[in-house]
């Protein structure tokens, strides 16, 4: 049940980055809702490899077959099967990795959890191809949230140790425009400049992704362990390299005092609003009708070319070990569309629920 | 569902503020466990109110029965119901909060999750109070991995924009010491008169809390969704004010390169192990066998004396409020043992779930 | 977790036959029910020992105190904890079986489950004590179900081989004013005559019980394996003592011809209804909007007087017992309010999974 | 999460009956598995439609592609996905239905639940093909009990009236001869002659499949709702036609007295033993170390050619329907290994939540 994630809205994740396929199960998507594969693929090609030089050179084209939950165009209440097909998994690097661990991976312990029975190849379940499943997962859960409203958008605030200033206007778009899913400009090409000078020195950067939901009505979420932030930090926690989660003013709350960091109410186009948004949109772990924002940190890609100290498990001793391969110098950019996918997933669960969003969408003529 | 946690390992919330009593279910401890009732009794009273200047005068001694599940002094397997009795609340403060929701509370979201019907009285679910019941099962957690040599200790690393230095020596003691559970003694120090200052002009401060689980075997987790981290995190956003997570170096990955931040393995006393920590212990959601490290960052008491603006729901205007009754101008001290308890609760889940911790004791004669 | 049941409305039972007490906590109770507990307190009547010849003698009020959950009268959302006392527990008898189980009960069982660390005392865990539990929190169930105007009502279908004629007219309230809880007058005397006769000889008797559950709307249900019927298997066998399930004509389907079985639909009264309910309600795992109908079967109380063959497990010889203590010579006429406790707490969870009835019902003035 | 059972050994249902594919996903299968794979199409044979005059003549070969969590011949610990292709489905049938309920399937209130968004094609998920992707994940179950000598064997002990005796000698072997899978050769015809004279007729007969699980260690299940009965059963309900599941003596056991239903205890080749199995080894939900014995009924197959009374929905009027396409006149035969596998999985699941299997076995070299 560990590969398994949300209540009514529950995800399943299967596949290996180096077996037949990545996919994921979502049983409990409302019968009725029409699926978009248009805007399906689209979330998919987001997250493709290979797109662009601060990105891995692997290529698969990412199609997504739907095998079981849909007739005629519509979720019909069963579970929705989707696979994407590895085509282009090259393993012949990974025979080092199986006594060599490589540091910042999860081979290590992967091997100490199984005894070696994993699949190793590429990283197998460990490995960042598995989130191939979480966006096509996303993807639908996005289009159930379209229903009433809501939205999920993130962006590339910090690579490599530039940060990118708080984005205004219709900074969506320009995240898109951007090669590292920055909306501001200038920070966009720094942060570019940090990746391919970290690839050029056979290193890898690090970064943040940031991430708002508008739109979502107050109440919703459950107490006390079931909350917005703890669901959604727990989903967070699955994509690799994530490290730390923090919501509304986040860290920043730590020096704040209460009368600057509680966000006032007020009467506002006719409705109770705060003037302010530290809480990230989240009180109680209920959502308070502000949008719900968030921030997630995610540690420098482990595979580099550098050589790194190691063990060598089979001899006892220690080694060396340079990570061959085809890797992202950085996998932010990649990683937003992949942060959104599990904002979405688990806002579904909670709209779900809560009753918020029915699990049957109109009825069939 | 919403106010249970874990699988093997579950932990059951009960309990208001201002109701009859706060307590826990825990279902799946280890028949055979000899329970500790001194132990768990010093754990209530490390998170007991009244106990200092710089916390609530809310007396409760926060004595606990235990009502079933433990027979003979050893549990039985059966679920331990445990409860305090809640013996000073003053519920004659409350009544203005029913329609003016306090700034950065849980009010106006909990009213609008369950129109109005919750136990507003002292926030009801979502006050503090509840972490007692918590402790409570934390504490039966502690004695659960104390089967296996596995110590969780937290201490104050920051209030009100003062921060400890990494600690060294016998920090457990040194925290344990210190009004505000700090062991660096000058931070200390400085921490007590941000929160005496924060006070004195009606106001409260935020702050953070550290973590360390030490002697965890590697390889205890569950990928891809059930993370150690991830699991970690969701049951810290359970505690009232807590608004970010971070685990190794957190945060600080994100402006570092991958040869910086991955922690090289080496063989050290015939076992393998990682030259530095930044992972904190934890690589693919499983633990690396090094210290699991983490950080837990608690927004400013929202009760504050300071008068805020809200809005008066029954009037539907705005209007303003200044929060009475007793309260913490700084949390952060008595979420010390609450963080403790959180920490231990997932990872005795996780350590049976594994089959590291085995479910039943020994045998009984 | 294995202590508790249901998704939505989600019940963890708690307590022990000769331990402090017996309870359940109820989560997910819709926000809103105002609680009547003249109804929980006569539930509790109904299945309380003592009552008369055909009953245990031990005595106990069963009186029930709400901890948590409730306020002014209604639910608040949070978990509702209710307990009763034990008052009457006799330990003294019950040494003997530590070493020498009692066949038919699961005193050995329970032993190699927890070797040994369980606590034995009148079956602990295993006693038919645990039921008033399941009462508590099958009542609030019945309230909540009451809110779209289903009823579950159950009644002795069979006791020591008398078999009562299917019920016609008022027969909930003559079940009610039988001993033996049998609509038949003159079933009801048989049966009587049946478990006093066992009684005399040190003997007891098992039976049948029917349930049956109105007004439920067609579609309440989740495939494939959340089935109504399974989910109601499921709770049934967590009462001591029953041993098999069926719905509608149950076990007689075996022997049928498809063109005798099918329920034929019909327009009446202007909706789908079928003319026939060998389905008991249910196809498909989901609700047909026909009364749902099932039996439970209830072995033979397991205690009896005359000596029967066990073994000594502290020797590890053949031994004999002969079972003392106060117990019923017949189960069944007690289990009746146990069964509509089991199959109302899974309709309710049903019902509020599949957003038939509102987790929240108006709103608080 | 309702197409899901089980928590450590956790199965999901996947696929319609006139969709792509049906399938099972299997997260929790023990690392190191060696996965038979000629032994998992036999079990897809046992239940593949075609085989004989008395099923269905809908062609399958029921290839299963196993497309994760197995690498080099061993189960790693991954999610286990596995398929089968639908190549036979003729969906030309089915038009009619959308509108006029068949009597005795699930059309009519799965329409009622999804609101007509369901694949109504062949029942899709209602379908007995969806047992197809049970029995993958039952075979796998099969494989893992096998690692401590547990086997699950069925037959057929009823069809159309017919019952077969108690069966003994190599009953398993003659039971797989039987082209109704019944050991009994006299009792074997009769029910032949009863399928054939139904089918004939345009109709369809019930019947009774009896399970027994052998070599169990005693003390498996949990208490108190977990029960090995509890979970056995909701399973079972989960197959298309069961309507009664029975352990033990079962229903007989409503008319014995105590003294005869309970099993004595005895010292037999050094341990202990039951003299008796009426309790069907299983007592307080927990096995005995006695063979597990149960029996479920399955009710006549619904679709016979014979005209029956139904409505029209989009016209609302009474109707007729003459169920037209492939269908089996008895479903016995085949849904004997689908009864194997829903108890195989159940008992896994039990076998390693409970640690009397590990969840790795060995470990690689």
């Amino acid at each position: 049940m560990s590969n398994s994630i949300g209540t009514v809205f529950r995800v399943t994740s299967v596949g290996e980055s180096h077996g037949k396929c990545v996919g994921a199960v979502v049983d409990g998507c409302p019968a009725g809702l029409k699926l978009d594969m248009d805007a399906l693929a689209k979330e998919m090609a987001r997250r493709r490899p290979g797109a662009s030089s601060v990105t891995t050179s692997r290529g698969e084209d990412d199609a997504v077959e739907v095998l079981s939950g849909v007739h005629e165009g519509h979720a019909t209440g069963a579970p929705i099967l989707m696979l994407t097909w590895n085509r282009d998994a090259d393993s012949s690097k990974y025979d080092a990795i199986r006594d060599r661990p490589r540091p910042g991976h999860a081979d290590y312990t992967t091997r100490a959890r199984y005894r070696g029975f994993n699949d190793h190849r590429g990283g197998g379940r460990a490995s960042g191809r598995i989130t191939a499943g979480f966006v096509m997962a996303g993807a639908v859960a996005k289009q159930v949230l379209a229903t009433i409203g809501v939205e999920v958008h993130a962006y590339t605030r910090a690579i490599g140790g530039v940060e990118a200033p708080e984005p205004s206007g219709d900074w969506v778009k320009a995240a898109e425009a951007s090669m590292v899913r920055c909306p501001d400009p200038v920070a966009s090409e720094a942060m570019i400049r940090a990746v391919e000078e970290a690839k050029k020195q056979g290193d890898s950067v690090g970064g943040e992704v940031a991430c708002v939901a508008t739109r979502l009505p107050a109440g919703v979420g459950q107490p006390v362990f079931d909350t917005i932030e703890g669901d959604v930090a727990k989903a967070l926690f699955a994509v690799p390299a994530v490290k730390a989660v923090e919501f509304g003013a986040g860290r920043r709350l730590a020096a704040m005092r209460g009368s600057e960091a509680n966000d006032p109410y007020e009467m506002r186009d006719g409705r109770v609003q705060v003037s302010s948004n530290n809480a990230g949109g989240v009180l109680g772990g209920l959502t308070t009708g502000a949008p719900m924002t968030l921030r997630a940190t995610f540690k420098p890609t482990p595979s580099i070319a550098k050589s790194q100290r190691t063990v060598d498990l089979a001899a006892g001793t220690d080694s060396e070990i340079s990570v061959e391969g085809r890797h992202d110098p950085c996998i932010v950019p990649r990683a937003v569309p992949v942060v959104e996918a599990m904002v979405a997933i688990v806002l579904a669960d909670h709209a779900l629920r809560r009753g918020t969003i029915p699990q049957v969408l109109g009825e069939k003529k």
